[in-house]
């Protein structure tokens, strides 16, 4: 599930980035980030009856249950109805029915995100609520790392966003420099 | 660029769900999953002199000059002071200092999130206020994808958040099946 999860997480930024190096060169291509929640299919994503491998960490034998009950619960009762998900995601492409107020008369943004079904939309909304009050609680201390010289470059200035994330690496190297500099100081 | 973002996404799922797996079987080990803006260290990632390499396509040509740019005017600048975050860091592991009121005084939760200056508080800031509109946008559309049928299982009951990823994938292919009928159908 670990491993899973985190395939999607990537495949989004993917898809995000795509749409960044995309919107450059071909203008016309727009990418679409769709994210469902449970839709009723025939079958079952885990196999038909459904199987779960054993791990052989006996600590995994009871959410292995919980999830085997779940799922087996669940198959042929979940909420989304594919055909409805796909008549929108097929509007949305053709620019028709309910999509078209929705994308805007001009030039569509990309990537274009549309959650699907309740899950999604409550998850997708109460993580970010979480992460706004997150940033919102740690502010006033992280707002303050800064070097006190007058030397820093306002990275604001150059799109932060598309850069963002090599910053991130530069600083987690010194993190690990730093870190073990406090460790064989005996720290 | 597009995969090194896609791997950091992956990185952020990863530690969440390992935060979940842990809680449940050894509930003092907890989770930090820390983000930062641009840190000012000693190397810049890209080796010094910074060089990004070539790319055959010389459609990347000019992203990589400014890229260059950037990053060479950025080295030795960038507006974050390593040793204070890596204090703060410290200071979260042992609950002391700045971080005491804000881990709150029972059992921390797990993950805690530290995003790490100012960039990194104002992307997640504006990331997840443009999700939440996104999801009120498209509201009244994408949560009325559900089969008409009285039978749904409501998924909510189970804590949706940890099965919601899974969820997708049934999703998934059955879209990929649907699209695939819709076109062999000559839509």
């Amino acid at each position: 599930m670990t491993l899973y999860a985190s395939s999607k997480a990537a495949l989004r930024v993917y898809s995000e980035s795509l749409a960044q190096e995309l919107s450059s060169q071909f203008p016309g291509i727009r990418v679409i980030i769709v994210e469902p929640s449970g839709f009723r299919t025939e079958q079952n994503v885990l196999g038909y009856p459904m199987q779960i491998p054993r791990n052989p960490d006996p600590a995994y034998d009871s959410v292995r249950e919980k999830s085997m009950q779940l799922y087996t619960s669940l198959d042929g009762r979940q909420r989304g109805d594919p055909e409805k998900a796909v008549e929108l995601i097929v509007d949305i492409v053709r620019r028709e029915g309910k999509s078209v107020e929705r994308l805007g008369g001009g030039r569509a943004e990309s990537p274009i995100y549309v959650p699907l079904g309740r899950e999604a939309n409550n998850d997708l909304e109460a993580k970010c609520t979480k992460m706004i009050q997150v940033v919102q609680k740690w502010k006033d201390v992280t707002d303050n790392l800064d070097h006190d010289d007058t030397n820093s470059v306002d990275l604001t200035r150059w799109g932060a966003l598309r850069f963002f994330f090599l910053g991130s690496l530069h600083a987690y190297r010194a993190f690990q420099d730093r870190i073990r500099a406090l460790a064989s100081a005996g720290f």
